[in-house]
């Protein structure tokens, strides 16, 4: 097991980091920007190395900073969180390049995944359905023919992109001439990459994934599936595990989830990600090379440290868990407490925390860097904290979601939590009638 | 199942009650006396009825308030919580000749078992073993006689005491001499009877209790047992589940629990407390018939709510959990956050707490009414929260509370929280070889 990590994240992801090395006994340094100095993580890591000022590529995103961080304090692998470097193949590669251990997968099954249409391809030789679509598109007469075939509305993406960003919808052959080279200009800008890639646009879908954790040498289990379907701008905003679906199209989902990590020989805990539509026909849709913020669901209902797992592989260690030993119980449920106000189009709320309290008793845990008098900096994303529940039973972990989000007091900035406390009423979400329109079409009144 | 529920109680077990009603859709009616005013479970209750000015004999004893209070609330049922009314069987009678459920056992059970002399009696009948002692000593004479029999150190016990108070130790016959009338003043004054029962006093011993559910109708499960054994003055600060005992003494023990519980027919959630000696001999000392303050680290391990199997028993619905329904896994332990100073004897240390922050993330468990901005009133115990973990081994669950202490931050009163820091370092803990004086004899240095 490593000595000691460096924690290249900010916020909650690199307090839970903290939090789970700090329990197996291994040192951490965390970096931070100029803007993130008395957030909670550099006052709670063993050490810590400010890498630049707050503009991301100066910071979170310089390489070398952070590389030099790590050789000058000794740490022996660098765990990159979720955003920033987590998913950069080129990073990975320099940090073996260094001697350093990147907590993660192995920089070739980054780069196979890590565009939509090499995801795409994967999938097709995995035996695991994608939405009908196509690989990069050269031209927008290829566009036109394509769009032609698949039939509209169409969704345009930037193959390098991710977490819902370069994305377009296209309803008529008239947007579509307009619309392509816009994606692929703002492709370019955005990700680097021009390359667009063209796929049919579901109206409404469940979001599911497979949580999946592997060893490197071809044994890979997974951790059940996840329902991220309530959204706003293709950002998720509740997780569940496990999803409401039949049982026989979960373990349908399970399976390819599995087979196409196992193609690729996948090391670490990763995230495949499906759509369902209406009829109950899956999708593969991307991978997530890295851990994500809604984790902690799945740790609930499994009870495993998807922390302590990714470092035991990382360092090395064999995966000992077999797929029967992972067994499931209960409902989880998780709130992504964002400082936006839910009334004014989830507008950033970034400012002063005057007061925070969390709820607490049994079945609650919260995952948060905030403080009271801890100001939210407006440079990064707007999570400050994430409330999970475990209950017995779906219908009881919403129930227990309402009670400890009415204990929970946030004083200065607007929140999401009471559009959360709308939705635990909600009888749509209440049977667990969710798509990812649920926002516009279900919470009217 | 109940509608409504009145709360006869304070404080974090008052927090505790409220939230597994709401979880179960049952409205709550809290007492509080005008020192509690601005609690937090009189904010979070559904009602709130003041009984009286803060001398617990004017507010949380005044059973003509109370019962007044649930009578013009509508509520269904008393929940006593612990201390206070929790274990006064002509309380639990008022409440049913009021045609109130009194939450917990019946006045018959609880007068059986409410004497030290009566729980010995009970004991012997079902072949449960306890410390030599005597029944109620009449005279000084009587005492000297028992003392003799049984070999110096005695222990003097009020018949009628509980959690600690009314004991004496007595180590010749000289001290027995004066002890004895002493004592029976003394448990006359606090428990209004001065009947004394005399035990074999033992240096050291560990705390031992088996958490028993019964249904009244001769149907009783134990859901594990626990280890209390860290202690200041006969007060519990540090509990943990399961024990680190023998397997097969474990076994006996949770046997024999179940065995005294069944013999009184118990109804509800109770508590067999043991004395477990060096030589792994166990002693039954007594019963608590009512929920207890750590019933956090059973809860954990088990999975099962407390405090919803005791509305569920007290609203008539049959007790479905079979034992080998009762599955424990893992290792809990919880540190009683006290607002004292243990560097000056414990001595209370009331008073504002400006700013308080409790740890979070993964196996981390919070039972608090405190919140940033809160008084504590002077007039109560010093109990400010539990910090109760999960983990999957004692030695992880030891890493976890660790962490999770170092995490906590309250600014006001002084706390046990840095002494609870100390003992999870301390090499006599780790290894789980710990008795009642721990605190006296293991924490030099």
């Amino acid at each position: 097991m490593f000595k000691k990590i460096l924690i290249a994240n900010r916020g909650e992801i690199a307090l839970r980091v903290i939090r789970t090395a700090k329990e197996m006994g291994v040192k951490t340094v965390v970096v931070y920007s100029e803007a993130d100095e008395g957030s909670l993580p550099v006052l709670l890591a063993d050490e810590s190395v400010c890498v630049g000022p707050y503009p991301s590529n100066k910071s979170y995103l310089n390489v070398q900073n952070i590389l030099s961080a790590a050789l000058m304090t000794g740490a022996e692998g660098i765990h990159p969180g979720y955003g920033f470097l987590a998913e950069n193949p080129d990073f990975a590669e320099m940090c073996r390049d260094h001697g350093i251990v990147f907590i993660g997968p192995t920089p070739e099954s980054m780069r196979a995944l890590g565009s939509k249409a090499g995801g795409r391809e994967i999938a097709a030789q995995s035996d695991v359905p994608v939405v009908p679509g196509t690989g990069v598109l050269d031209s927008v007469d290829d566009a036109l023919l394509a769009a032609k075939q698949i039939g509209y509305p169409v969704l345009l993406k930037a193959s390098a992109g991710g977490g819902g960003r370069g994305q377009k919808v296209v309803r008529t052959q008239e947007e579509l001439r307009t619309a392509f080279s816009q994606a692929q200009e703002e492709a370019r800008l955005y990700f680097g990459d021009p390359a667009i890639i063209m796929e049919k646009f579901l109206e409404e879908f469940r979001h599911v994934e497979v949580q999946v954790i592997g060893d490197g040498n071809g044994h890979v289990i997974h951790i059940g599936e996840r329902d991220c379907s309530i959204q706003r701008r293709n950002q998720k905003l509740i997780e569940e595990a496990p999803s409401t679906l039949p049982q026989s199209l979960r373990e349908e989902i399970l399976s390819a989830g599995v087979r196409l990590a196992k193609f690729v020989n996948y090391a670490g805990a990763g995230t495949l990600e499906f759509i369902v539509d209406r009829d109950g026909n899956f999708y593969f849709m991307e991978m997530n090379t890295r851990i994500q913020v809604e984790h902690c669901v799945s740790e609930e209902i499994s009870g495993l440290d998807f922390v302590k797992l990714q470092l035991e592989i990382a360092s090395g260690m064999p995966l000992t868990l077999a797929q029967e030993d992972v067994v499931l119980s209960g409902h989880a449920i998780e709130c992504r407490i964002n400082a936006e106000d839910p009334d004014k189009d989830f507008r950033p709320a970034a400012g002063k925390i005057d007061n925070i309290h969390f709820a607490g008793g049994p079945g609650v845990r919260v995952d948060s860097h905030a403080y009271s008098g801890y100001t939210i900096p407006p440079h990064y994303d707007s999570l400050i904290g994430k409330l999970i529940v475990h209950g017995e039973t779906r219908d009881h972990a919403i129930r227990r979601m309402k009670r400890a989000l009415e204990e929970t007091v946030i004083q200065g900035p607007k929140t999401t939590v009471p559009l959360y406390v709308k939705i635990m009423d909600n009888p749509f979400y209440k049977r667990g009638a969710v798509m990812t329109n649920f926002l516009k079409t279900r919470m009217e009144a």
